[in-house]
């Protein structure tokens, strides 16, 4: 893990680039040192020497007193490289680069973006950019960025890919009150990567919480785990922008088309502890309350309104983001009655009532949050006539020393609220002007604790029946066949190599050997022509059912190989698959699609004729697949009703559908070259399961 | 309809409950009146006299000097009757009562609403609450309110169920700058109703969009042919918190049950044209969208940006709203090469860099809005160092001056753009800080076209082939037995009376009866206990299918009854019910559930014995129901590409299924004593249709 401690809190600060000309970045970022407060030492560097803003400038980097903590670059492109030299020759361990026209502008950028990793790499230099805003750190304090305002001081990490959003953001914060710990602009991320920073951030005892921006994810072959171990310490809220292509790029196969295109980021994070959110005002939103809240204990959650129109309006929300609206014991509602006018409701949510004076919300928050059976509280304040906001904030404020529990107060105006907004973010309460926002960042405070609870096995990898070496021949005579998808009796090879239950198809030459394989396996049977070129097969009358006798199925063999020949005269086919006919069961299926960034993702749903009109699946990552993830997986599904026993019908054998999802994952995490895998559908019963159709690509 | 002119626009407004005493809700609507700018005449009414506030103040409404146009009523709730009632006997045709402590405190507060109810309607008084927080007109202007604050003057109308939320709306609009053409505090509606307002505003011309916070719906027989008109008119957007529990209620048939809590009110709005919100956020966010824009031609939106993120984000908000990313044509192309830098995109998302001036702002929202191909435009500004927010909205606005196309700006940024969104919004230009919202807005103005393009046919009530007569007799027939479950025998005679398509069955009361009607309808039948009370009729064995010859059928007869007899001796069934065996088809159902508010709800969706697994369904209310809404309801169904031709199989009668849906509307139109209604499955084929299994609870 990279250390970017003296990244952010450097004991001196270079500036290559540095200028006299007011409007340059390179005076700018100057500036922004000295009028943000930095309190180590400043090196302007420019080949010209004399001052700028007061401070000696140095010819270059070599001539520093000391070997700086950190360079900021901001020279035109072409003089990046050879600037970054000269640090790393000198030993800088910690270099921002904002200049652009790297990789961004594509061609002759895409070079010097590669010489300048090589760069970075050859002097061990943990590198921000280019094409970086800059950073800043507002408890060192450090405003190593272009941008002219400085972010509030705060407890929030905000990562951007994007340099004009931040300055955006910076912007939109100072005037909501938010405050940030570190904001880091990653431009390129040709050196440092979001993933590196992320990790940093999760140990950085500034920071509560990691907010990102992203357009893009860093390839890492250990996302998953890398995450987990970073969610288990901070939450991590990312709004990630653009899509993933690898679902709209396979969506031949069944697998692909259930998808769609942007499946994987979703089910990576999720299966990382990443919150993923839609919109920036989420972003925000969510990222406040987790920098001011400490976790409620559940999610039983309890509504103060002013207004009965708050509370109605919060109640809907509850019931959209599953939250309980919890019902008060007798001795609480016993206080309750005492605390409020008979007109109000001491029911939950509790209307104090328009006149509401501050005593009054005073009393019932206390009773709210004395109660075992409230995990957090939502405050709401409308500013009626008798509303004395400043005055309720105050009084929140002292509700809020004696419990630790989150209050979420919503001030429902305007400039009214200014005063009482301030105090109370100032104060650890996050406040919000609308009720459906408050509720909403309960649901996510809350399922911050489901992230740091779970526990992860790898019963992937403990599976230990499997014959790599049998499925690698068959993959490489397939390979030396000149084909890409294996022939149905090669596919069942392959299941059964690594413990997939399936129903048996074995390839026959001559019509005695496809009687003998029928009489073996057990009447009755499916003979089949076997061609991966031949793609309709029952069009052209290859394909024959229930066949219960040897003479059938000699007969059969010879019917289908005639039917195959007149239709298709110039293929020779492979000869006749032979498959035994099975009960039928709980149709389901399991698939996977390989995504380019996160690797084999496994479906599982509804199988059959109508899977992807039905569209019931749903989707993990086999990296790091655990025992509860493919519980979850199985329950989001609306066939596992029909698994439980649906309106007493015979239930599916749920150890065997988690079997065929653990085989499957294990199998396309072990050949790369498996590019898509479909087994629709599998007969599941009520012992066992059987998979009828097979089909895998390489 | 209701001329509620003279409520908003009165010559002389009295004030009964007027007082001296600073704090009172009789001096704070006195006091607003006169600081708000009202320009009639003001009569404070109190039994002490004297003046308030300067004014003369009269004993009784009686001794004004006019008849008032308008009167508000804050005495306490037992005083509030009697002044009524002088009103109405002065004449007095408009009346807002704040004063609280009705309906909404249940036991004596009820009757004293019912009795104020009675006096409005006895002196044909519009009147407005009680418990309502006044109302306000900022283009009269207006104040009659208890809200200290007046709303800025704008074109939004908005209609408040609750009196806090009003007042909490309208501080935070003074903050946010948005204006309103009148504020109404409709408290419990006991007079005028939300919809009598709603009808109002429609032809307000004052008033361009009309927003909702609403609880409840008014019982309006008519709902959505009243709704259709006022929306032909103008967009109304509304917030509905709070749940039917229609669906609920009825959740024991299938339809019920895939109907859930809040499916009729969706319906209902979304076949009145009306807009439905989830959030307060949105209500005025696209509130203020109507407000001041055109609406669009198409769905083809342009962006401009200053960031990249911000164009990234936009797009995806673009995809989730389902809006056009236009690709511009050559000459624009062209034209776009010449403003935007190398380093910049003149594909859709414009980025103008970080860098642009006002100027190439300003060149490029020109050259993109004299593009044909070009529907609305969102411009997005991030303040970075050289962006000018005011600067760019002068641009923007000389661009609105030129051409009728809607443009939204994103200022993404706090107070830095200030005083570029006063500038903007005053001038009819939307302004948001997040792209995602302006995207959103965009997607609703352009909605708004198809609801003001749809035309109302009536193919329910113009089917006359009908036999109400018949059905009148079955449903007699079924009430003298004392059941609330028709036979199936008779629910397909029921079907029969009305042209829908059905699998006949008949009851037969001997063996020989069945053979003759097995004979007559045609073998192979299926033989079925006829029984209300018994309920799991195959465990028991009372069906038999597959018979094929008059022999079978009177055998099977008489096991039928033996098994019953066994299982049940002491019920005695109606007989048994000879039903033709019909070949399968693609499994649709057609249902009815019956909302309290809006009368009978049509389901439409996949049938079959997993009906509520798949849960594909479509809902429309019966009444008002247009062709065009029948097929919107079977497109609207995953089931719909079944009827398609699912992958080579062969489709179904669309027309068939029409004709099922129209005649189970007019069934249970014409039948209000139909509680609930199933046929499922119906199979339908290439050519026609067969309901299976019909049930019809009375």
């Amino acid at each position: 893990m990279r250390d970017l401690e003296k990244m952010f809190k450097p004991d001196s600060v270079g500036v290559i680039g540095a200028s006299n000309t007011p409007d340059k970045v390179g005076h700018i970022v100057v500036s922004n040192l000295i009028e943000d407060g930095y309190k180590g030492e400043i090196y302007p560097i420019n080949p010209k020497g004399g001052e700028i803003l007061g401070l000696k400038t140095y010819t270059d980097v070599t001539q520093c007193p000391t070997v700086p903590d950190l360079v900021v670059v901001v020279v035109p492109s072409k003089a990046v490289n050879p600037s970054v030299k000269q640090c790393g020759e000198l030993g800088v361990k910690n270099v921002v680069v904002i200049t652009a026209g790297f990789k961004e502008i594509g061609g002759e950028g895409v070079k010097l973006e590669e010489e300048l990793v090589r760069l970075a790499n050859e002097y061990d230099i943990s590198l921000i950019g280019p094409n970086s805003l800059g950073i800043t750190d507002s408890h060192t304090p450090l405003n190593g960025s272009f941008s002219q305002m400085m972010p509030p001081k705060g407890n929030i990490a905000f990562l951007s890919q994007s340099g004009a959003m931040m300055v955006a953001i910076i912007d939109w914060s100072i005037t909501a009150g938010i405050g940030f710990s570190k904001v880091i602009s990653i431009g390129n991320k040709a050196g440092v990567t979001e993933l590196e920073c992320i990790q940093y951030l999760a140990d950085d005892p500034e920071t509560a919480v990691v907010i990102c921006y992203l357009e893009s994810i860093s390839q890492d072959h250990n996302f998953i785990e890398t995450m987990r171990k970073v969610s288990s310490k901070k939450p991590v809220i990312i709004l990630k922008s653009g899509s993933s292509q690898a679902g709209a790029a396979a969506a031949s196969s069944h697998t692909g088309a259930l998808a769609g295109s942007d499946v994987a980021f979703d089910t990576a994070f999720k299966q990382s502890g990443i919150f993923r959110v839609q919109t920036m005002a989420e972003l925000f939103d969510i990222g406040l309350a987790f920098s001011k809240c400490p976790l409620p204990t559940g999610r039983n959650l309890a509504i103060i309104t002013n207004a009965g129109g708050g509370g109605v309006v919060s109640v809907d929300a509850m019931e959209r983001n599953g939250l309980n609206l919890v019902s008060f014991d007798e001795e609480t509602t016993a206080k309750l009655k005492a605390a409020v006018p008979e007109e109000g409701s001491v029911k939950n949510p509790i209307d104090v009532l328009g006149d509401a004076p501050v005593s009054r919300y005073k009393e019932t928050l206390e009773i709210v949050l004395s109660s075992d059976d409230v995990d957090s509280l939502v405050i709401m304040v409308c500013p009626t006539a008798s509303a004395d906001p400043d005055g309720i904030a105050n009084a929140i404020l002292e509700g809020n020393e004696e419990f630790n529990k989150p209050i979420i107060v919503v001030n429902m105006g305007g400039s009214s609220f200014d005063n009482a907004n301030e105090l109370l973010r100032k104060n650890s309460i996050p406040t919000y002007v609308f009720p459906e926002t408050a509720v909403k960042v309960v649901d996510f405070l809350e399922r911050f604790n489901a992230v740091q609870e779970r526990t992860y096995d790898n019963p992937i990898q403990e599976i230990n029946d499997v014959n790599k070496d049998k499925v690698n021949e068959i993959f490489n005579k397939v390979k030396a066949d000149g084909r890409d998808t294996l022939l149905g009796s090669e596919a069942y090879a392959v299941a059964k190599e690594y413990g997939i239950e399936a129903a048996p198809i074995i390839l026959s030459k001559t019509p005695e050997e496809a009687a003998n394989v029928a009489e073996e396996m057990g009447f009755p049977v499916v003979l089949k022509i076997a061609s991966d070129k031949i793609l309709h097969k029952s069009d052209i009358g290859g394909v024959q059912v229930g066949i219960s006798t040897r003479d059938e199925a000699e007969n059969s063999f010879n019917e289908i190989m005639a039917n195959a020949n007149k239709a298709h005269p110039d293929i020779t086919p492979d000869g006749i698959e032979v498959q035994k006919m099975m009960d039928s069961g709980i149709e389901v299926l399991v698939g996977m699609i390989r995504d380019e960034q996160f690797g084999p993702m496994i479906a599982f749903g509804m199988g059959g004729v109508y899977v992807n009109l039905i569209e019931d699946a749903s989707f993990k990552l086999a990296s790091g697949l655990t025992s509860d993830e493919i519980d979850e997986q199985i329950n989001n599904t609306k066939v596992v009703e029909l698994l439980k026993g649906f309106r007493g019908e015979a239930p599916g054998d749920m150890d065997s559908v988690r079997n065929a999802i653990k085989r499957v994952a294990r199998l396309t995490l072990d050949f790369p070259e498996i590019s898509e895998l479909d087994i629709n559908p599998i007969f599941v019963y009520e012992n066992g399961s059987s998979a009828l159709d097979i089909k895998i690509k390489l």
